[in-house]
């Protein structure tokens, strides 16, 4: 019930990267055979990937993970646009992976504003378009929330973007939408766009960032030129042979599993509706992200239901796993206005392609045989 | 013959991947047991790699390769002591992932010294000595080189920054020496130790950077704090742990395998100095990397040679594999004064501890029957 903090890989994966490992183990950068054979597996896993986004080869740029691509998108995009302007537009409920690039730009001396939600985590796109100014040159939004899986009005900024000033680069981390929704960076009017490859049962240490031609981004990282100068350092070949797999396998029949993880997220939410005290903070069917519930439990800290629930062999999220065992205060839940009694009162359950009804059941049983336990413990 | 550029990974690396990839494959910042069980290999992969140096677990920070660790090295220690002064020494010989870092500084104020080598790639710690100036922050030295193996004198480098200014951050990149010579950061007084999974038959995308207590570094990459805040991400937990076993493999009977290869680098270089047209630029004995030899082939371009050579199933290197394809002029060779004819006709062997004696024969037949046809085709 954790797949929004990683998946298991798919064999196909394993499969792959053993072979690159154990066989194909050749530096890409090399002239000869050994280093043309590991360069092919970079040049598939381009292939793959544009064909899959429906973009240029060229517009993918490998990174170390969903992290390093929101940093190269953000910092990037900044620091090779300043001369235009210093202004940065965001929401108050991203990731760390961008907030903490945009402190370091706050730093720096860029401006940045910080769009709020509403209840149910959503921005709005004129508040977008209000905030636009001279000075703007980046637009970075999540697609879909970690915490709650809200679904942002993409498409709405990216038509803002294109008749304010379509120079203002526009970021969306995709990191827990990719292989959730069908995205077409190109349609969408998308400059970059950022991908994990551990949230989609490819391997964890490797990601991607769509990077629109003719979009200029600054390296974060710098040295021998690989990638076009863009992300220096002899590839993980391994790793990108693993994603590029996981992206294929994950997009194979994505709409019949989009529609079987939201049935499976929508039989969850009725049923765990039914409990006493329950909140819940994500919203059913194609309005959300299919694979993310937020649920909060009155009366009953996050931590102490996570640890019952564990016992169980049920594994759930408090808020998120992406912020190094903080159990920091959540963005997104003060940020959809949640009551303080529910804010360190909510857990996260995270479906995927696995997930089974019989699990769902499992655990709304396990949760409504403690929930007493737990409340009169608690006041005990 | 090209085990610089990259090795294959130990099966027990291979083996400690596939484990955690489909078995203990939690994120590591999850608060459930699946969480902890991949915080676990993480803890005891800085415990081995800790042992190993002879330093403190928490000065060993998990990066995405060598080239991460050297941007982290650079740029994070120059950033994160810019008030001390703006002035960076290192030498003329550096790898790109060190050198273009520099690069980067360069535009932001910095002033960097490089100090020449003589004609065995050395520098000379006098040298050092004389360019420290009141604004110097940091030194950054290779202490092997990847294209000739020469050593840099770390040691009395050390000894000069004790006497001269403590304060001055001492980063050693050891990229290519880290397994082929012992080193000790803590009694070598070195700051930042750079070290690659894949040169040393661990996985790609993985290695780490020794910090030494106390010392500052900015952050290169931001997000969820993970590693103290020093590198956000969720951690690679798959290559950390194979890196940490390739490590500790690498170590065993460090001293046996390291004076085997030198006696297999001192066999190939008596027996391919009696070819005619010959030049060595590395040197034998200790006086040189253990597994690196460059070879000058007059009137032999190295290209030429390289894809005879792979024709045959060897697999050198022109130059370095590092720098992404481009067969640019080598800063080394021209570092150490290598003749201009010389330049576009070296070749660099590299050893392993899996290299036999019955390679280099075949080897040296292969070339010594190649050159002369090589040789009269260049001059037809």
């Amino acid at each position: 019930m954790d797949n929004s903090a990683t998946t298991k890989v798919y064999d196909s994966v394993k499969d792959i990267m053993i072979k690159v490992m154990t066989e194909d183990y050749g530096n890409p950068s090399s002239l000869h055979m050994r280093g043309l054979e590991a360069e092919k597996y970079i040049k598939q896993a381009r292939e793959d990937i544009a064909s899959i986004l429906k973009c240029q080869e060229k517009e993918i740029f490998f990174t170390s993970g969903g992290t390093e691509s929101n940093n190269m998108a953000v910092i990037g995009a900044a620091m090779a646009n300043r001369r235009k302007g210093n202004h940065i537009i965001t929401t108050a409920i991203e990731h760390p992976s961008v907030l903490a690039p945009l402190e370091f730009l706050e730093n720096q001396g860029f401006k940045v504003t910080r769009i709020g939600v509403d209840e149910n985590g959503v921005i709005s796109a004129d508040e977008v378009k209000e905030a636009i100014c001279d000075d703007t040159i980046l637009i970075s939004i999540m697609y879909i929330n970690n915490e709650i899986g809200s679904i942002q009005p993409i498409d709405d900024v990216a038509d803002i973007i294109a008749a304010k000033n379509p120079d203002i680069i526009f970021h969306v981390d995709a990191i827990q939408a990719f292989g959730k929704l069908k995205i077409y960076p190109k349609r969408q009017h998308i400059d970059l766009l950022s991908v994990s490859g551990h949230k989609i049962h490819g391997p964890k240490g490797v990601g991607f960032l769509y990077v629109k031609d003719k979009i200029k981004v600054s390296p974060v990282i710098y040295g021998g030129g690989q990638q076009k100068g863009m992300r220096s350092g002899t590839e993980n070949v391994p790793g990108i042979a693993g994603l590029s797999v996981a992206c294929v396998e994950s997009y194979r029949n994505l709409n019949e599993k989009i529609q079987k993880i939201t049935n499976l997220k929508d039989y969850f939410t009725d049923s765990i509706s039914k409990l006493d005290g329950i909140r819940i903070n994500s919203r059913k069917g194609n309005d959300g992200a299919p694979h993310i519930v937020s649920v909060s439990f009155e009366g009953v800290k996050s931590e102490v239901l996570l640890h019952a629930l564990e016992d169980k062999g049920i594994y759930v999220s408090a808020g998120s796993a992406c912020s190094s065992n903080k159990a920091a205060t959540s963005n997104t839940l003060k940020g959809i206005g949640l009551p303080e009694k529910y804010l360190d009162s909510t857990l996260r359950f995270s479906f995927s392609e696995y997930t089974t009804k019989e699990e769902l059941d499992y655990t709304i049983k396990q949760i409504e045989g403690m929930l007493d336990m737990l409340r009169i413990y608690k006041h005990s």
